[in-house]
């Protein structure tokens, strides 16, 4: 398989810098143009000090035209509104696009515009892929447009659907409680990321209206065969990377621990970035800081039968940057795990 | 009022250690012993240095007829087993005990030994009151043994038995997603509380099976009048003060969003430690840090209808020894806010 | 002595919001003007709400006028240039002022103005005393302008300045190596302060150029009786609240650890927020936090005969607010504990 | 380059579990032994969850016998003096050791047995290699017993050596100011480790008194052709991974800024793992975290004249885990980076 040429449009912030750091140690992938408008010309070690020696690029301006003249594969890494502008005459030139905005992560138009801002390329979300690799693995390797999901759905969806899609659970009843480390808000100072805000604090923010709760639901439903909503409720956790989901859902009727159990391992004995824990074993964000790992634990409350499904990701790998690379690969038809193999971090 | 004399069994635990620093600050009380068996002739800054100068009292053994000498309350602050070994003579002394362990929680006897252990003077339980202050300020008022509440249990009970009570929020249906900083597990040097371990880690732990769920039903169901289970999962915050909740609950049906605000507006307006939210504000651990706060938010969930209710507090104060002590307030006649009353810090 | 009136100009900064606080709990001061220019109309527990139910006070305009209406003390704890500009028509009205900034902390002018800039009203610089509380006190305590002490300057020059003056050390000699907690760097949102690029994160900063270096050595050369030159470089701590200097110094020949001890001892016995440590005890930045104390601990390096002072402050304590509250109690004759003898948290 | 065997005996501490790590994902090197004597039995991965399924050993008990039939060479990630109990069996049946404790880091026997205990095989002292890999690369390269350096003197001597050596700074003025993240401590629980202990807190320990200073000396002294003594104060940082050092000296006279460049230029301009900042540019620990890399820069103090070296690494690889493969490699033959040249996490 020879060297593909990538672009990372939207270098500087976190996920880009994680894309770049993926793409930069891919053995298959050259990063040949990486972009960042407000810093154009300007060398990126400068700005992420820590890859001085293996990032040797100067920041571009966005020009889709360069974009299209150097790369095979462009990655998005900006704000919604900013990828739909950009993506249909990278796809045009014949690119591949995993786009992670959530500009083409929903199939519902309406339920886009509700949340976010008109469409301005709707014809385009009749191609898009959902990004979710291990549930929609076939589509993704057929696709040339991917909407990477956001974090929240991912560490929520993973965990979830395949139990959705066998009955076991009633969607109806799923509260997802989800806890995110700073990163997730961006590389923006702000008052949200000043270190003293969030220092010896823990908070629920956006409750009952983060924008990842139609993106949730749209895929609960399309598992579900009908409409359905979540409860999903996202915290701040004083912590750089990590992201753990805790969903509650009520079984349905006669629905078994051994059958969660089989569903589970059935639905990810063969995907290499899904662990499931054994009993009595639950996961812990920092088991898969810097992985594109999801680690997946669960047990049946005693008191309620309550089911309880445990994720973890890290949020700029398996939420952003990790799965956007590991969908490349299933686009191109490298090795599922191409540059996201490393051997983890003991702590 | 007089002054009063009070020992702290147990002081060099964290929540030993707080009930110090509270009891030396208090306006009418004079700590008089201290108690810490392993520590026994230590001067206690030497444990505590930034104590220095603040308290000048010798760690004693835990001998029960020299408190009882010295002393008209005691706050056992031991494990559970030593406390409900020494209270008794305590109260055949006359003294007044607030007992920090879950020792004189439970009403219910079986409920206690299922969890715990066999119990040596289960008939304490019958006049023992659970202290969750704005709950049963009468009771406590009236007491002489208080079983001081767990720090889960309190979160969780304060926002949500005056909407059992009132019969707007269906008890069966109720999730707690609860995280905790790390002073919760305690001084002991263990993996858990390891820095490494925790820093960039978030974690559920005893899912499905911590001892606070027996305490938290009991309460629900006194309210509820009939026996409820609760789905409670504790998760660890790397942080060193602070517990938030996330409780999800069905309303019952009819039950709007300003019988919510009402109940919970009638139920806390006279208490000093209870802050509700405005609309669109909810809580942050780092708001009550250090204090006795209990600070309340809740939003209806536009998609579920579910409520959601988020409660905050210092785990030490009150989720431990602040609530100790208002107890001690309440039922020696002092104000509920003596000691208790030093203005916030800002981070 | 009865209750006077202050204002805290500039309150919603981190060292105002300190400023406001201790106030706030202040048994002889009324809190009764808060001033932000950029929140003028806010309710100030909006901004910090753990002080919602203490601090009932809007954000005024900085309307000079106004505060000399309302205040007898004023505190400006405004960037450098704000508070010169300010501080001529507060003293003509006769209120006692309390200078955060830089301005007033030079005697040299020269000084100032190579690191600051222009001093619009020189001639206070006369009588406007440097507020080191244990070092300046009768000065202190027949001042009207005070300039308060920058952080790190404290905690420099509080160890160091009376072996300077007993010429146990070689004032030439003197390296300090400081390290702050984040809070220093203020409220502002910044890339400094955002909670990725701190956490896990631990740097020198401003090496050979940060202002406080004129500030530290103008005091060091007064005690020596000519002018030092001290090397200072700051860094900074992925905590919150603290700060930590180790300094170096050859002693003076003949000079030796008793006497050290001896001067110490002498000068702070009598001196309630200066800790004095046991012989192999180092101060710890934890136990400081939140409150007034300087704990300074020392030892000679078996190898080199150095000496090595250490300190530990809050930085927005005595390192800001609590030492400009000190410095008002001093001023007006207060106890010099006066607000500031809280009980220390254990942890 | 066929593979080599590699053991890991004493694989469940942190730099034990950094060398797996490290190890695991060498291109030509295989794993085949690692011991843990409490865990024996056990599978590596149950100790550290986050390497499941890329570790697939279990915990051998640390017989020297087994490793020298299964290994070609051995990493000692043992406490001192037991390392010095097994190293001689390992080197008589020709292995080539790296052992991370300090049994075989001292040329001089007398030195390390007042600082540790006696030594059993001083013997071997003459033909031991102290591992800075940088300054004795030529010597590791022949070598087959390796003491490698702790992680403070890699720090210090990296910036410092080339410096004594070039007659530019004078050694007697050196100050090593120096601060580490909390996994230096090891992975006991302990009140040093536990979280709340470590939050907020910054702090010296051990001064005047930490081992690593005479091995700092013994370097220094060797490169300055005299004994030479140096101040040395390790600092605890409330952060998991990370070293910082700030080292102060006089230049010898007539030394220049220039001459100070282009010594470190020299020095490291063709060596993989130190990379020189530019002027202005200050190191920060974050941005080696997880990587074998020293970042190095200095200025010279305007106002005293003394020189200022910065240096970062990450204690568990350039100081601990990495450093030690990299001698590995140096010893065997491979490129001096194979299994060290990951991309840097940008954040």
């Amino acid at each position: 398989m020879s060297t593909i040429r990538a672009a990372v449009v939207g270098a500087t912030g976190y996920a880009g810098a994680e894309l770049v750091r993926i793409l930069s140690g891919h053995p298959q992938v050259a990063p040949t143009v990486i972009t960042a408008r407000q810093h154009a010309g300007v060398a990126y070690d400068t700005i992420y000090p820590a890859m001085n020696g293996f990032v040797n690029l100067d920041c571009a301006d966005s020009d889709p035209a360069m974009v299209t003249a150097q790369a095979d594969v462009v990655f998005l890494a900006l704000p919604h509104k900013a990828s739909m502008a950009m993506a249909p005459e990278l796809l045009d030139a014949g690119l591949k696009v995993v786009d992670l905005s959530a500009d083409f992560r929903f199939a519902n138009r309406a339920a886009y515009e509700a949340n976010y801002q008109p469409h301005t390329c709707a014809h385009l979300l009749e191609t898009a892929v959902y990004g979710l690799s291990e549930i929609y693995t076939e589509q993704v390797k057929a696709a040339t447009l991917i909407g990477n999901p956001g974090c929240y759905p991912t560490s929520v969806l993973l965990p979830l659907l395949p139990l959705i899609d066998a009955r076991l659970v009633d969607p109806e009843t799923v509260v997802a409680d989800c806890k995110s480390g700073v990163s997730g808000a961006g590389r923006e100072a702000t008052p949200t990321t000043h270190f003293c805000h969030v220092n010896e604090s823990f908070k629920p923010y956006k409750v009952g209206g983060h924008r990842h709760t139609p993106e949730i639901e749209e895929n609960m439903s399309r598992s579900a065969g009908r409409a359905v909503s979540v409860t999903f409720v996202p915290h701040l956790v004083p912590m750089t990377r990590g992201m753990q989901s805790t969903i509650y859902a009520s079984l349905t009727p006669g629905a078994t621990d051994a059958q969660v159990r089989e569903c589970l391992a059935s639905a990810y004995h063969d995907k290499p970035f899904v662990r499931l824990l054994a009993d009595g074993r639950f996961p812990d964000s920092l088991h898969v800081r810097g992985t594109n790992f999801c680690d997946i634990g669960w047990t049946i409350d005693p008191g309620s039968g309550r089911l309880i499904l445990m994720s973890v990701i890290d949020n700029l790998v398996k939420g952003a940057a990790g799965q956007a690379v590991q969908n490349m690969n299933l686009m191109v038809g490298f090795q599922e795990t191409d540059g996201l193999d490393a051997v983890p971090y003991p702590l």
